[in-house]
């Protein structure tokens, strides 16, 4: 089958997301990426070009002379989709011109820096037939997407109880040393936005709540840490969860839970049983219940859904990573572009970014009046 | 030695926590059980008395009863502590008669269903030189001694964050069936007191993060669930944390966390590194920081503090379990009966009983004013 | 009930199998330590026996001293069980002195140094109705009894493979230090036998292997290493493994791995699926097999069988360790000697210990003659 | 840089370690499929080609009509190394063309299905300067890397025991049902060689052992299992191991562990500590010693040494699985066929190849012979 004619915007050398973005677009065997604005320096942006062995024709300096440039092209060879792996701030920007212009979208998450940008770009993908496909990785591993269809069946009967974990340690090096913390885009609200801990990790398990449940998060109740008086960026935080039904939920992230990697975890209880999963062990996932063993669920086996079944190549106990996750969501995004059926949690798309958004702006909200209730 | 003579009121037949507490006290070697007043009901306490070998005419019928008895023996042969191992309503009528008697006692937790009787109990204690033991289990594991050991000599540096949970699911079963929640005592607001999941489970949170961080907690902000209308009690929740440094931190816990059996677990973060244990799996503590491999603690070894390793009997690799865990706690308390020096942290006393009632008073006030802050 | 008279011989101060004895006696509730023989020297028996609280006039000097004071006391008063808890070399004679005098035996394990003296026991045990009890404390763990009820329903179907470890480290420190290793008398052939690793840790994985599987081991090869020129014991060895069916299996063990603490663990696979237990997280038995999730049963579950729910006395999730499981062999034990119907599997007998001697003499015999088969 | 161009034999539709070997490929950026033959039906293999987008005309019918074709283009785009990931026995006469006209070798494991053919290819490539890779896909792991380097600066000390272990369950399913068996190729000798077990998996314990420890295998007694009569293919089998050093070793693997899903795990241990590593957990590297904390090494980290820093592309936490594993031997490969300085141990050459043959039939001749000790 032909590839989609993919174009990046960042990315460029150094920058790890851009590379995991290409690795994953490599192994789910959909696209040729071929060309892009790989830095905001255009010099860096063609070295990097050069390497990948790219035409550098189609390596940009300006959004405004890519979009040119690529639709001067036949239809055939023009660039189909665009990944946008930039820094936070610019993502909005990027996103509206390239939709207006008739691309496909896959970006990083955070969607954008605000509420009303997302929406604006929701609203722009209404009047178009576009796929916007928006890399909250976690839903792309099988046993997230195990979880999800098993709590579609009912297993764990009616939900008691919700709580998601994103833990990190690697600010805790950086927040100490000034001159470090000044050097972190993370830490400023001029490229991040308005929150550092809930807009890159706390969004991860918002949405990872959402994806797998199916419920919707109505407020929300923060208590955010900045640790240093000078810092004006949240670090560390809980956030109480109110549902629709009567049971409750809890996030809690950090970027300074020393010596954590990656500890992104959740954890869903019902009225017949419980389901855990974690991303460092990402292969196995628990349903535990009031009396059975309990039950390990790994890849590759028949008895997983199959939408969990498709999600994973090989044969059970080879052990497949985060790019492997990552290409699951390119490869949903690419059936949608090639106008073929796509089931609900194939990849995230608008609608979670604008909610991601609304989470964020909400715990931030929360905290700083003095930990009341928010509605999202 | 001579071993201590032990009463013992409640745990008669059936009773797992009385049971657990003898058992504490036969391991770790230091008390002979004598008498007690096992049951509500004289008839089941004397049949209990005599399955265990004891002499009858220590089987008294109330506790007005057993002060007199035993205040007639010599001194040589009357019992020096006791146990109260009923439900909490009864802890504090039996506490304040044998410790105005001049018994040592070693308690269950929570120590009482008020903050005003648990002040009390301390006022009494204030003016005896007698030993009272509040049995927070979780303290007596070699590792959580460990973790304490390693926060004192400043292997955290400054903690940045705290987080515990006590996950349970068997009230699970129970609420969703009418019966069986009428039976079930700790779900009765007259015999438990004014909580049951934070009385129950998460004082034991609250006390291991005092324990083991050395930090007192200041102020509360909880959201409790009780799931059905129609119960009056909590049995699931998270509570905010608010301590004297700018750090924060979070209690999870709930009994209807389905699946779960015993999932009490802390972590704590600090500016060069973050400590781990859970319960289910005891015999393991991890230390983690920015750059160099995980380490785990294991019991036995001489790494160990002299406290933790004194907490241990066995070599490494044999486990030991929650039995030697309690009996600790009962070595620890013998010490003291016996005039020998103990060091802090050997047993909780009276005071983590009053900070433990604290907390609960504090949890269920926060979580009905609407979820706002609450001193301790 | 009125607990059974036991006396000990072996096990004085600072002997940590004896004391682990004493805490199993003591966990079970079912004996009351009268006295023994605790030392080679009287003087710190005595000691011993001081320190213990134990009546001085029951503190032997010797084997017959100790059989000719209590067969003077009048029969309720006299030791009914003798656990012994010596080196190897004096297993046999102070069992045998014992049944032949009518004392029930509890006897740590190898049962003796040869496969002679050994069978030597069994024969005299024949005429008699004795208590006689072999410590293979891996039995009385609740998963292990667990595993061997599944695979008496038949879960595996046909047995296909079989695998057992048992690695410790502990003899590396010893063995590269001259005068550690002389001062080590389970290296010393005189006081240990002909083997080190295969009597001391192989000889369990031999035992719960037919413990498990009910199958018998009909010969095996061996290959043995001692490390050194100069020491004359195996440190460690591996073993092949023939049943009477057709499947195989094999040992692993070693006291030079080093590291390792006490990771005895054991997989067995047949038609149907596999079980797996390992000692140093004893509350987890898994179940694999071809297309369903893995099964982790845990103790306290009524989805155990009987046997092994009897063997754990908590509710789940509160991890029982070492003692207890020896303590459920004391407790099987007790129920022989008062008398009560036992259970194949609830305690070892001497069969075990003849058939363990035997594994043994042929480990080392296989291994001295070049690696051959030799039958058991 | 400029891809190679990568030609494929065999691999086609429906074979996952062809799709393996791809995504490998891709993943690690340094190759472009141009072609191949990857199927025995050449109706097949252009539906494959098609499938893949790849050029028609390079999609040839037979290996001479590829080398013919291949050799016709020009320099620059004619295929650089070819990837044979046939069944066992068409591996040589492949090989042996492809390295005769001057290709490099990209090969799946077993090397050939005898030592004779295998050291027919060594002798072959002794005279050219071609790259021949075998794809023993563990080594790529970054931890199985660390573990080397680990090794190779002394942290073990002197070796005192090895331990490894390949357990599959895949053929329990297919060997009690008669029509399965006779459909698998890996159980028909014709197509698969002397050997099933220890030709598919035995041999990549082989090689990890040598590849982590740099310590050769001497001699081998091994104990094969074929379970059932009419089998002529060992299905299971424990093989003892004689190095030069004074330490022993063992080898265990098995596809009929049912429930094994790829469980390979090795244990290394020597006077200073001991290092243990598996496959379904491979981001965590265990070293335990005397009287240390255990210390896991993880993949991302500063602390891992440079080769295996570089092997692992993420920040730490984020776990890389078997395709990346596979994309390491591949960039190494692709370091070597750009004339690129390549170390030792970044991927397995011929050598492995040839010794991995050894393995093979020395297993199957010490079995049959009787389990006596054969020279490797």
């Amino acid at each position: 089958m032909k590839k989609i004619n993919l174009g990046m915007i960042g990315g460029g050398i150094g920058a790890f997301i851009g590379d995991a973005h290409r690795r994953a677009s490599r192994i789910c065997n959909d696209y040729t990426l071929v060309g892009g604005l790989f830095s905001a320096s255009h010099e860096k942006s063609l070295k990097f070009a050069k390497e990948e062995g790219l035409d550098l024709e189609r390596c940009y300096a300006t959004i405004d002379a890519l979009i040119k440039g690529e639709l001067k092209l036949p239809e055939g060879e023009r660039m189909q989709a665009v990944s946008i792996v930039t820094p936070n701030y610019i993502h909005f920007e990027h996103a509206k011109k390239l939709i207006e212009n008739g691309f496909h979208v896959i970006c990083d998450k955070p969607l954008t820096t605000s509420v009303e940008d997302a929406e604006y770009l929701q609203h722009l993908l209404k009047e178009r037939e576009l796929v916007f496909c928006l890399t909250h990785t976690y839903t792309g591993y099988p046993m997230v997407r195990q979880m999800r269809s098993l709590i579609q069946q009912g297993v764990l009967g009616k939900i008691q109880r919700i709580d998601a974990q994103y833990y990190q340690g690697w600010v805790n090096a950086i927040i100490h040393n000034k001159g470090a913390t000044l050097n972190t885009w993370r830490l400023d609200p001029k490229i991040s936005g308005i929150s550092s801990c809930m807009a890159d990790i706390g969004v991860h398990a918002f949405n990872l709540i959402e994806y797998t449940t199916g419920e919707k998060i109505k407020k929300i109740l923060a208590d955010l840490n900045s640790l240093k008086e000078d810092n004006p960026m949240d670090l560390d935080g809980t956030v109480l969860l109110r549902f629709d039904g009567n049971f409750k939920g809890v996030i809690r992230a950090s970027q300074i839970a020393t010596g954590e990697e990656n500890n992104i975890r959740i954890a869903v209880y019902g009225s017949k049983g419980g389901l855990k999963w974690e991303q460092e062990d990402p292969n196995y996932l628990y349903l535990i219940n009031d009396d059975e063993p309990v039950k390990v669920y790994k890849p590759g086996h028949e008895y997983n859904s199959g939408f969990a079944l498709a999600s994973h190549v090989l044969p059970p106990g080879h052990p497949e990573g985060i790019y492997e996750a990552f290409g699951n969501l390119y490869k949903g995004a690419a059936k949608a572009i090639r106008g073929l059926k796509v089931d609900a949690g194939e990849f995230p798309g608008i609608e979670d970014g604008v909610r991601g958004m609304k989470f964020i702006e909400a715990a931030v909200k929360s905290n700083k009046e003095g930990n009341i209730w928010v509605e999202i």
